[in-house]
């Protein structure tokens, strides 16, 4: 997942992906919208730029590096982004930083920390705090409900898939 | 895809809405893609019914609450989803956790639990750990960068706020 091979900007200013990151972090905040801005970069190229979309969306899912992985994901025709990097105006929040182990991104680079970012009215540490209880004792009420069932559909799947690898063998 | 016409549920077993969320799982599961579903209900009524559609949309964010939740606000036109239950076949990953808070869900019921989709090979433990540890001890590599400009324009937004507030009072 991690990679410690670094990616060759020489053909860019070393500053240029979080330059662009925050100037759509700046456009979007001067539009009115959430100040935040991300860029993902690949072999030396930035492949997908996004900002922010919640408000104009209406998606609760669409920060800045989310946008951003969604876009390099159809730019590269995958869901693996590793060999790739994320530039964002913010440190990800914890919805981000999911979305980031999940498409195997190599490395962040983030501009303000999560503690500055707290610091002007947009803290995620409810979230952190949250997560690291366990489910009963959340905010969130979770309940469980029809397990049997729910868990039938993915032990069918595993099986499929023991049974799939048996037959390639 | 989306249910877009609300089911009433004042007429149906209170076990509908998970059956539907463990119907969409078991639908997408042999149709060769991820065996997750989600469906979110308000006022007594499905307003919205979703899959995991990671493969189908190379998104690595398509987990079936977000779509569920996307789907919701879509119906709903609004990012807000206070007064609202998700019903999911699975219980959600951190990222889901993340966006539930974001959306401001009521109430979450899930199928199986992430004990249980680990031991089908479906774990997000490690995304529980990562984010439990502090930025430089992560596997994922965070660097800081460029953080007084990306500050500026968090703090220019912040001020903006408060002089619109002051002209309102």
């Amino acid at each position: 997942m991690t990679s410690t091979k670094p990616i060759d900007l020489s053909n860019m200013a070393a500053t240029e992906p979080m330059a662009q990151a925050i100037a759509r972090s700046r456009e979007n905040s001067e539009n009115g919208c959430e100040p935040f801005g991300a860029v993902i970069v690949k072999d030396s190229k930035i492949i997908a730029t996004a900002s922010n979309q919640v408000t104009q969306n209406n998606d609760p899912s669409a920060h800045a590096e989310i946008m951003a992985i969604r876009k390099a994901c159809q730019v590269l025709d995958t869901t693996d982004l590793s060999g790739c990097e994320l530039y964002t105006s913010c440190e990800p929040c914890p919805m981000c930083i999911g979305a980031i182990y999940w498409s195997s991104l190599d490395r962040i680079y983030y501009g303000c920390s999560k503690e500055d970012a707290a610091e002007v009215g947009f803290s995620d540490q409810f979230i952190y705090e949250e997560l690291a209880k366990k489910r009963g004792d959340r905010r969130l009420p979770m309940h469980q409900k029809m397990r049997d069932e729910a868990f039938k559909v993915l032990k069918k799947r595993q099986q499929s898939k023991t049974d799939n690898k048996a037959k390639n063998e």
